[in-house]
């Protein structure tokens, strides 16, 4: 595995990953998983997948300034090389790209990649120019990277949703394969950030994945439930846990985000549906969501 | 020459010319010529240059509306196919790219690509959003054609200074080759709109090119001239062809286009210096330009 920390240095890792490949495969593919490092299993199932479909795989760790808010935890925001390059290595990654922001942002960037529509609800709304961070570091990344394919967790489905726009807009030669969220045993969803929460914050998050876990059997209980329906009745079960403080919860089309209509019953739409819900305990944040297939 | 209408077409062109180019060559390189068509001598000097950098030249041919204001000429544009692919095929291009507008915007774009500061002044005062959509076509195009250098003509030496920008920030693997500003034999700077002039209007238009070969014979007699005392020579010799309606006329360092130090003598400068107007000849907008090279 190469540990790659300039542009120059990842070009040339390439070059050298693809000329082996050549020699293996006829026509080596390029699978890149883009993180922030602090690497767990979620991350590992990116990676694995990434090594299934590609040739080689790249992985790049970098804790992206432009895409955390002004009161946010970047400065916190939790690092561990040593351990993400063993777990990199682990999982069959070929090169990892770990630039400084120093390098991915020499002066600061006057140029913005912004997707209007599907980055205003949901975290688009708390977190306001978080996806246009987001949009423009996953350019930038994609422009120095060139990878077939990228591989992104559907925990955030919003990013997946959004970076899927931004793709087929601009025509950027890359398949998005999102891939399914990764659970602790108890149902929490992995995310680096969980290591903030206190054992009885932890205790009470598992509350989301249990109400997203219900979803299904108050469908099929009230077979004419509604969006509004349904977001109440998971408001309620989250409220249970009394840490419990919740940004939002919704029910929307995927991958539009565009809202579902009020009166109809979730039986009966066309639409992929997702629920997806952000609420902090304590001081962290944490968003979790289910992907319903109609049919 | 092969021309190519969809985006499969161009994708088959290209692996086509690749492969017929590493017969020949170690290592084929892209030229990539963008252009809205109506093809004159400057696009043609923009071709021979990209022909003699590179072993594949791709020009595309697109008017494109996300760049065009609602009160300017889109409808209006000149188009001449035929003419165009001739003068394609004259100047040695390799494959010429033809989307329609519903091939490169199926849907309404939800994307942009967004430069700051460079994109302020000059045009992007007179046609707001007009960069916008330089920038997400361009953007696009790059995606497309996957160039290796990508040719622009000096004529418009403000949208050289933005597709700079974007490029830089956004980590395109492009090499930007600005050329010089090609004009007729009375010193007319050659554009696509130049039809659309009288002949009174295109006489009178002389007085740009005149004026700005002007300029260096004004610093030479007045060492000590500043970046305002130059706009204002300029503004009086424009304003004595009676026809010339002055949009603007800019005095501004290149490529950042920030302005230039009011008491300083130009001549002691350290930056390059743009002048940079736009005139309106009856219903006509030209733009021309000079870059002063200090030193």
């Amino acid at each position: 595995m190469i540990a790659a920390r300039t542009m120059a240095e990842l070009r040339d890792a390439v070059r050298q990953c693809t000329q082996q490949e050549i020699h293996r495969a006829e026509c080596p593919s390029i699978g890149f998983v883009p993180t922030m490092g602090f690497l767990h299993e979620g991350h590992a199932s990116l990676m694995k997948e990434a090594k299934k479909q590609c040739g080689i795989v790249v992985l790049s760790i970098f804790v992206n300034p432009i895409q955390f808010g002004p009161n946010e935890d970047l400065e916190q925001y939790p690092r561990d090389e040593a351990h993400d390059l063993a777990m990199a290595e682990q999982n069959g990654v070929d090169i990892v790209f770990l630039p400084t922001a120093e390098l991915m942002y020499p002066e600061p960037t006057k140029t913005m990649v912004q997707v209007q529509g599907v980055t205003a609800p949901l975290c688009g709304a708390s977190r306001p120019g978080h996806f246009d961070g987001v949009t423009t570091v996953v350019a930038k990344l994609f422009n120095l990277v060139k990878p077939d394919k990228a591989f992104f967790g559907m925990k955030d489905a919003q990013q997946v949703a959004v970076i899927q726009q931004m793709v087929k807009d601009l025509n950027f030669d890359v398949e998005i394969v999102p891939c399914p969220i990764v659970r602790e045993g108890d149902g929490l969803a992995l995310s680096s950030r969980n290591i903030y929460l206190s054992a009885e914050e932890r205790e009470q998050a598992l509350v989301l994945s249990r109400t997203l876990r219900q979803v299904e059997a108050w469908l099929e209980q009230r077979p004419d439930m509604t969006a509004p329906q349904l977001r109440d009745n998971i408001i309620k079960s989250i409220q249970e846990a009394p840490l419990a403080d919740i940004d939002y919860v919704e029910v929307m089309q995927f991958p539009s985000l565009e809202a579902l209509s009020p009166e109809q019953a979730l039986a009966n739409t066309d639409h992929r549906v997702l629920i997806a819900l952000a609420v902090r305990f304590g001081r962290t944040r944490l968003i979790d969501n289910r992907l319903l297939e109609n049919k």
